[in-house]
């Protein structure tokens, strides 16, 4: 709950874990210096190998002042099983990276590497907020919302949730969306394959009660069970479910939008009248790309623990890595995580039980 | 596994419940009407309220001669929970257009009625391919395959499904991708959150073995874990997952393309010069928007009872209906359900046990 950092000069401090990405170093710190621009009082640590990242920092003025390199040469492999990961992970980029948020010292925290070690190194390192069982992300969907996005959670994190989980996750993602995105009030809703009361399993039937119960104190409009064709519409802000879940749904619709722009992209290349036809479109077609761009809605949001833990897709670009180093630096300053903690532990009273499950599990996605 | 029925000169017989379309029945007929063009041997039973049918029929020359019409003006009701739909439903249209196909009159069922209902009365009316636990609802999802679709099931049937049940959805989808699409030797994944063998639940490991135990036998390749993003992909013929994480994967996928259609919408009807490229983009769009079209793969197939049973969407058009429709005559003309009852018993002597599930529960969407 050491947000907001301030190094006497209120300025604040992002920790990033340089490795794990698709295209190295050199497009994180691309998205770094794009971000800077944006938080010209933000300043970052940079974690992983020092020869390296002083070259590339030392080509980039905007930058050259407002980096501190901290050597870490090893990396949490993406592959490896989260608990074999977590285990060889002390020294790595990633290990460095939590720690200076665990230590006070940063604010935020950004990694692109292996999600399912991220979530259990946070948990191991960072510890669980006072109430919360089973820490999430939270993830942007595309939207027919004002604010453009429907914020889903779990994405990923673990792989189930029982009712009392489910009810964590609402009141976290209303926060997030009360803090990160101005909803005084966002509208809830909890995701089964029916809106009638009696569809899905008797755990989603208990966490209904339990979320329509805590709508009024928390400040949310529950909407009840909504169906996956509700999630890009404009019926709610915050969509809760299971890891499980979460994670088929976002990977299957970014296959589905991929697939009906290579369609299109197919179209336009018919026949040379079509090609002509996708010039003078040109701009039309990049309107209602940058609508959908993930690169727009790059950041996951790691809910639960004891500071702002922030995973960016391991294929951003420099657009993609400044999205989600925004988002950082935007939860930084808003104090995210103090009121993040306050709401969980309001409501932690009403809780039964705290059970141990995400650090002892191969769950991770 | 009465497929085929041959009323003595070599015609077919489907039996329709018109009632429970958004549209009515007049919708239903000219579906009817499309899809008997395409198959002049096949004549209809028509299950619903006769004075009408009647009507309709008579202003439609191509079916005058290929409609009985079986009076039933009670239907079965759209919100109901399954379990009390189907203790109501005898007389309904529903009822007796099952009733058709188990005593071997016709060879198919088509309704667009209550999706939990019609998989419950299957069940307990036409009773369960022996070896078989828990039917499943196989449907087509658009892709980058070749035939232009990858099969899904369980698109949601039941809410849960046991490693067991996973490998039969494996022998039965493969079965109908040979048969309904021609796939000599269908390429089958199983959706989880990863590609890795550590990903996932206890029981997804599970049914990864007996999946992968059977693929020789059984004459498919086994592709492993999948993820979400794969399902509209070229990767496997056949998704094999449980009837939630697909009916959610399946319409959130809808949600998305819905979305993405209507910023292109939008982006072309953003200033008067858009709106000019966009008359001449015309044709492309079409083209693209023909791909996706989701009428054009309506119709799931109820997998697993001895008789052939396809689902449409409620909300479907004459075009939609007339997919299905021809579905329906394809599979019964493939004599397909005996050839799926064959597959299923020459693997029913590796299951441990059958029990009961689906005819008992509240858990049908």
């Amino acid at each position: 709950m050491e947000e907001m950092t301030d190094r006497g000069n209120g300025r604040m401090l992002i920790s990033v874990d340089v490795m794990g990405g698709d295209h190295g170093p050199m497009t994180i710190l691309d998205g770094i210096a794009l971000a800077a621009k944006k938080y010209p009082d933000v300043e970052f640590i940079l974690h992983g190998p020092e020869r390296e990242l002083k070259q590339i920092v030392g080509k980039r003025k905007n930058l050259q002042s407002r980096c501190e390199i901290r050597d870490a040469t090893n990396m949490v492999s993406m592959g490896d099983k989260p608990s074999i990961a977590a285990r060889h992970a002390e020294g790595t980029s990633m290990w460095s990276a939590l720690e200076a948020v665990r230590t006070g010292e940063a604010s935020a925290c950004f990694s692109c590497g292996n999600t399912g070690a991220l979530a259990m190194l946070s948990v191991l390192r960072l510890k669980r907020l006072p109430g919360i069982n089973r820490p999430a992300i939270a993830i942007l969907w595309p939207s027919k919302n004002p604010q453009g996005h429907t914020i889903m959670l779990d994405g990923g994190a673990d792989i189930s949730a029982d009712a009392q989980d489910l009810l964590q996750y609402a009141l976290m993602g209303t926060t997030y969306a009360r803090f990160g995105y101005g909803l005084s009030r966002p509208r809830v809703g909890l995701l089964n394959v029916g809106t009638e009361k009696h569809k899905g399993t008797q755990e989603l039937g208990k966490a209904y009660g339990l979320i329509d119960n805590s709508a009024g104190n928390a400040e949310f409009d529950f909407m009840g069970f909504i169906e996956g064709m509700n999630i890009p519409g404009d019926l709610c802000d915050v969509v809760i479910t299971d890891g499980f879940t979460g994670n088929v749904a976002i990977k299957a619709s970014e296959g589905t939008a991929e697939l009906i722009l290579g369609f299109l992209r197919d179209a336009f290349n018919f026949t040379p009248l079509s090609r002509i036809a996708a010039l003078l479109a040109y701009t039309s077609l990049r309107r209602m790309k940058k609508r959908i761009d993930p690169r727009r809605s790059n950041g996951g949001v790691f809910l639960g623990v004891n500071g702002t833990v922030i995973k960016s897709h391991g294929s951003a670009d420099a657009v993609g890595v400044s999205a989600a180093i925004k988002l950082a630096c935007k939860l930084a300053r808003s104090n995210f995580n103090s009121k993040l903690a306050t709401t969980v532990s309001s409501f932690a009273l009403q809780k039964p039980n705290a059970s141990n499950s995400i650090s002892t599990k191969e769950n991770c996605r």
